[in-house]
């Protein structure tokens, strides 16, 4: 997906927010702020947007003088995230159909703000109603079409703390589908609070599938900057499943299948799906649209 | 009012916003939006937030080759606000307090975005909702006593449209208080939907008011650029009620006594007065607190 004029004061929210959470000082917020804004006339308009959020937190991480500003922010969120795993657990049990069950906790994963909620107790009230949403699109029988006959599933990481609900959602396919090889990725470095090769570990991913890097540091996957290992998973997986926004920003067109499971965080993507913000969908691209960035 | 690192963002989103109302095309929007962030550099926290907002509206103007590109909006806002202006007259007569129901309804005029209403049976609805608002602070018993005793009066003016609100207000406080002068500031030159002298007569400011320009096409009142004959009559008022956020930022700390009658439109304002954003207030600065700013 490109980005559109609307991104662009957005990209400045984000600088502003990412500072906060990295605990900038005024004085390096300002700062921040000038270089971005500098940059803006950079932006390619035909570049999807997780692109310059790379930058963006690029800066974010040069200006606090951290490799991971974030990393006790998202460690934070796991650990959260971990106390809530037996009542996940427990409504995949008891659910009718394990396979939807496990699909709608990875969706409440990337509903949930960890960074806005306070107490563990709030979170599981929040993952509650999370979990009893209408969907207004839930493609989950083409997903299960799929997934009984797939021999390699790759899951596309989002952000940390969300991947202890991705770890119920694969314990669930690994059991119900357990010829199926499970793929998780994470990125190639630390960016914002997306999940990297540690904080998967600390979900304990590794216990229900092989993690690899996307080889990239974007907070998204773009085609040009993947490693080839990935790449060759990716174009060779029987279903590839991606979590949260930024991958929808950087795959929507991609010429292959794809589960986007996500939540609708802006008016742009919310046009771009015809679905209202807010949404929370599994959302079935059936591939074939290949866009001239994606076959370069 | 200075300026917080919240505004930067916002300065862009206000620049987005200021070009869909402009009509600017994609380009234009891409042109200006990369030179406000590239100008992000040069502003200085310690202005108020009008500064930037009238080189802003002045870029708007340059791009769009118009000199006053908010125009037609603005006499589209003032038609509607005159359609409405019969049921406005009606509430002050019907009310027990007509000064109190005056400012009700100058009130009014700040919270309705006009530009977001398309027929004037909605606008009805929301000026009958603003005007049974239960206001977090209305400092109406103040106001009333100094207006009591005063001769000359000035209204700082906002919005076009909000000026037919302003409008039944100053007619009644013509009636009530039949020995006052009233005097009603317009902005100095266009600048986004702030009233200029041609918006106040078509508003029929000038059957019930002295218009004046500030001097300044700020969309506030920034002190070091308003006119001898602005000031000279802004410092000799006996009270002074300003209308709108732009012109707060400008003056909450002015060392005069001013009555505040605005809808606090973000949360920097919120903070500012300490009342949640969306409140519509009749607040009272009773003065004596210059700043370094305002003694220069």
């Amino acid at each position: 997906m490109r980005s559109y004029l609307e991104c662009i004061p957005c990209f400045m929210s984000q600088a502003l927010r990412a500072a906060r959470i990295a605990q900038l000082d005024d004085e390096q917020t300002l700062k921040l702020l000038r270089i971005v804004g500098g940059k803006i006339k950079d932006i390619q308009l035909s570049d999807p947007p997780p692109k310059t959020g790379k930058m963006i937190y690029s800066l974010v991480a040069e200006i606090s003088g951290k490799r991971d500003p974030y990393e006790e922010v998202k460690r934070e969120h796991i650990e959260f995230a971990l106390k809530m795993l037996p009542f996940m657990e427990g409504y995949i049990r008891d659910a009718p159909d394990p396979v939807d069950a496990a699909m709608r906790v990875a969706a409440a994963g990337n509903i949930i703000d960890l960074g806005a909620r306070k107490t563990v107790e709030n979170v599981q009230k929040v993952l509650e109603d999370a979990l009893t949403l209408k969907h207004r699109r839930w493609d989950i029988d083409q997903l299960k079409s799929v997934l009984a006959d797939a021999g390699k599933i790759l899951v596309l990481g989002d952000n940390a703390g969300e991947t202890v609900f991705d770890f119920a959602m694969m314990k669930t396919l690994r059991r119900v589908y357990p010829e199926a090889e499970i793929f998780f990725s994470v990125r190639g470095g630390p960016t914002i609070n997306d999940a990297t090769y540690e904080d998967a570990v600390r979900s304990r991913i590794d216990e229900v599938a092989t993690i690899i890097s996307t080889g990239s540091d974007a907070p998204g996957i773009l085609m040009d900057e993947v490693s080839a290992e990935f790449l060759e998973i990716f174009n060779s997986a029987d279903v590839v499943i991606s979590k949260g926004q930024g991958n929808y920003e950087t795959l929507n067109d991609a010429p292959r299948p794809i589960f986007f499971v996500m939540t609708v965080k802006c008016e742009v993507v919310a046009r771009h799906l015809n679905l209202p913000e807010g949404s929370s969908v599994l959302y079935f691209h059936p591939g074939g649209n290949p866009s001239e960035r994606m076959t370069d």
